[in-house]
């Protein structure tokens, strides 16, 4: 499978989502081909085994918020383009990066770089893209978009050091747990969609209200993804579930079940989670422990707060459908977790 | 022992080198605040992490280098404290992940950060430390300067996947060996000694003669430490020996005499490095083998073609003490090969 090829294929049709990607289709397309031309090294593993990650694709939520936010605020330039690839890029290295962390298998649906060719070149090419995406914005040329993403990606690290401490321990709090989500998962968010104003030229209050949109976008996602790492009805769509369970990640759900829970249920979770000691049938027994304490329904409730301050943020944008577009996002990221 | 008690701590006397350092101590004091300053984050982890590999911290010679560079160019201003910050830890980055892709439990004689706290804080607090780097040439405010370290960065990147992919293939010719070390190595060295002429606002034929004589330095320097890697001489100082032997790494000693080997001898380092089986003996032999080619003292030979070069580079910039320094440093940097 190709990377151009998969860079151009269609997507499915039909979300929110796929409104707002057909809203940017001929940027977005502008956007793959960027990609695909500054992964390039003569060094053929580096775009083999980034193309390799970047052809799995997903729907590139983020540079499509980066496009999107642009033409919120009236933007008719070109330099957005070259910037949602910067953004790709470091989303890219991050999941490689992370892949070598967990010691993952799979990435989205198919085998990740790490199983393929092994953690070295993994830690390697994470670095070449994340190079490669500041050479982007020096040529972009404006300090701003330097400092926005500088700042984001120490924050990114320094929110997946935090993921790694709270990892294994049940005692880990609601706040350490957001504040996890809000640095290694938000933060690309936010800078994503402020980058849109930034390039439009508008002023402050708009860079700070696209990066509210994001940040708190980002975290609604976040958390709803780790919700349906327990949900039944995406093992009906054969999708693995389960992961965070068996790398003994604390994710909201598991914080809510461990609170509400009696010390025999206690015990099963330090047993699992803080001993890593799992046999057959314990995935379905804390799945059905977080049924009985209403723990992925609250946990899709909290995505929902972040969700309305998300909608809320766009207030001081003239209506319109790509403000619309933007609302709706979050109303899918937040609903598929159903 | 902390850093800060290592950072300011004094330096083994005697060498060209510690002259140099001690021609720029007061700014070498200044960066090392820098560092500490700077490597802060509230997930206290990483300054743990980041502490521990910068505290082991060697000479500084690359920050040395800029520091040296901006006196040569007769700055006197102090962005250069803050960017010979920039490249210690663009430096100490690549080091963090060198360890994980090399799985070395070793570095500079104590143990590495990846044997003490495991890959996974090791790979992101080098993503820390890198985007922190970025952040700072961010506050120095000037394009150029990102410029020349993203594209630093990226080269580093791509020459440590080439030596993934030279790694056991006892084929690798000289070229690809030399491009390897001019990529991971000297382009650091090379951007590092840039920095001077360029916060002096010196003519781009300065920053150049600069780049020049740091590339040259560094590869010279490389080539010279790949020596050390098989010299019976760093054995008898107590210095681990044989880790490129162990490892399968093809430097340039293992090239020559590969080159000049019988058949029998090819036989001897496809074994060893090529199918990594490896007995006793086989490091002493391999040494041996080099003896008999002239294989180590002509690796010499070439490094001290680039001394020449980088001491050639020099000849733009009036005589003086700074400029002696940096000629001795070279010198230094290749007779440390006995």
């Amino acid at each position: 499978m190709s990377v151009a090829a998969t860079l151009s294929g269609e997507q499915e049709k039909g979300s929110a989502l796929d409104a707002l990607i057909a809203m940017v289709a001929d940027d977005l397309r502008a956007v793959n081909e960027t990609i695909v031309g500054r992964m390039h090294s003569q060094v053929s593993l580096i775009p083999q085994l980034a193309g390799h990650i970047i052809a799995a694709g997903g729907k590139r939520l983020r540079p499509v918020l980066t496009l999107a936010s642009s033409h919120l605020c009236g933007y008719t330039g070109k330099r957005h383009v070259k910037l949602a690839a910067c953004i790709e890029f470091i989303h890219t290295a991050t999941l490689l990066h992370d892949d070598v962390v967990d010691e993952s298998d799979l990435r989205r649906g198919g085998p990740s770089a790490n199983a393929v060719w092994g953690n070295k070149p993994s830690v390697l090419v994470g670095d070449f893209l994340f190079s490669r995406s500041f050479e982007l914005m020096v040529e972009d040329g404006a300090l701003p978009v330097l400092a926005i993403l500088s700042h984001a990606s120490a924050v990114i690290a320094e929110g997946e050091v935090l993921q790694l401490i709270t990892t294994n321990d049940t005692e880990t709090t609601e706040e350490a747990y957001l504040e996890v989500v809000r640095s290694k998962t938000a933060q690309l968010f936010a800078a994503a969609c402020r980058l849109g104003p930034l390039v439009a030229g508008r002023p402050v209050a708009e860079e700070e209200a696209m990066d509210s949109y994001g940040l708190n976008l980002g975290i609604a996602f976040q958390i709803v993804d780790d919700v349906l790492d327990y949900s039944a009805k995406q093992e009906t769509l054969g999708k693995v579930i389960g992961d965070d369970f068996r790398e003994g990640k604390i994710t909201l759900p598991v914080i809510l079940a461990y609170a509400r829970g009696n010390e025999e249920e206690r015990a099963f979770w330090r047993r699992t989670l803080e001993n890593q000691e799992q046999t057959e049938g314990d995935l379905r027994h804390a799945i059905a422990l977080m049924e009985r304490h209403a723990a992925l329904t609250d946990t899709i409730g909290r995505a929902r707060d972040y969700g309305d301050k998300a909608r809320r943020a766009l207030s001081c944008f003239p209506d319109g459908p790509m403000k619309s577009a933007l609302l709706d996002v979050v109303t899918f990221c937040i609903e598929r977790g159903y």
